[in-house]
């Protein structure tokens, strides 16, 4: 079913139902890396738009100019994101593009970019495409991009000390650490995210420099609930709710 | 001034308060692996033995037969140590060696320990041995040994599926997952240790198996001073002190 939700900043979002709706992984995402005056950003695996969509209202709210590309694979999210964008008039600085993230260095072109963000599929799979592969699965899973094809698309669009930005599962870190290095891209910030202060994290928000220097500057936690199950202050600030 | 020290344990240690004390980072080390009964353990870049004596402590207490040996590249501070294995009547567990840690494959033999630990120097350094160079700063840099060489050292006297468990500083987290996948050494659980609950950690605990595979488990964060100043619980039950 196809949703016109209120992310209760002044946009709206069509998502799709079945096939995926966000979670607070993009929310976390789309407020990890400081926007810089100029950006020119690129949100791959980009499904129904939400990181794009945060981040306009990020730098509208603070000012900044900015302009996002979501690049997705599957047509009838990129066409979500392309109604979303319409519907609250961002034409101006939103593109939706559909197309596949191992292209992006040939449909943008090299140091295209001053950031790139992902919230890529979590899961590693080393199946191809299946055959009873959904927008859910492709989502979720490594079927139609694994973590190498996209931090290679990132570090093929960014300029050099432009900004990757991703989101992921901890278990995955040694992998990613690796690839980013394969890849130039340099880890600078990374945070971890737990469900509660005691609790093993269950997210990591890192960001890369394309080209940077080894030194690396771990966040404090960010806890998501306090003990009683109510949202952390931090948490509700990202929201925009205090 | 050599100093006798109460580890508070039932073990005493021999320190060299001009050279080099141990500190809390020794301590949550040699906690962090859980050993396994009849372990080998190598403690390289050992100093006054702080790591083999507390894990001796903590393998008798539990009743594991593990036996340590611990190689020091400087003489006065290895012999600190074989005075502090004396004093504790630990000659049937512990083993003091005077070498370098680049001699440590050729010294001890290949897949000759199953667990290996190291607090090495965490202050990178481009230079080789400088002239005033004393035993404090070979302590605190790498000036007589790189993460390299100590990584190396690990990897080239493990067993296969043996453990390597290091204490280091987070900004080098990047270069340490480079260098562990290198040498094969997987990394597989990974502690932040913060001064204080919402700060960034100022500590990394990292265990890696020789030849394991890819997931990473990160634990809880551990908090060393609770608001007041005061250690947390947790660190109290390292100390021993609850």
């Amino acid at each position: 079913m196809i949703r016109l939700d209120d992310l209760e900043n002044g946009y709206f979002i069509y998502q799709d139902t079945e096939a995926f709706c966000f979670g607070i992984d993009a929310v976390l995402l789309s407020h990890y890396p400081a926007l810089r005056e100029g950006d020119r950003v690129c949100d791959l695996c980009s499904g129904n738009g939400i990181i794009p969509l945060l981040i306009d209202n990020t730098a509208k709210k603070t000012g900044r100019n900015v302009r996002i590309t979501g690049l997705e694979l599957q047509q009838p999210m990129a066409d979500l994101f392309a109604r979303s964008v319409t519907y609250n008039h961002l034409e101006d600085t939103l593109t939706a593009v559909c197309g596949d993230v191992k292209e992006a260095r040939a449909l943008f072109g090299p140091a295209s970019f001053s950031l790139v963000t992902c919230n890529p599929p979590y899961i590693a799979s080393g199946s191809g495409l299946t055959a009873d592969a959904d927008m859910r699965k492709i989502a979720r899973h490594e079927i139609a991009c694994t973590l190498e094809d996209v931090i290679s698309a990132a570090a093929g669009i960014l300029k050099e000390k432009g900004r990757f930005a991703m989101v992921h599962r901890p278990g995955r870190l040694a992998e990613i650490f690796h690839l980013l290095h394969k890849y130039r891209l340099e880890p600078k910030r990374m945070r971890l995210v737990h469900p509660y202060a005691d609790k093993s994290p269950n997210m990591i928000l890192i960001e890369a420099v394309r080209g940077g220097g080894a030194q690396l500057n771990i966040d404090p936690p960010l806890t998501v609930y306090n003990a009683d199950g109510t949202y952390t202050d931090e948490v509700l600030r990202i929201y925009g709710k205090i």
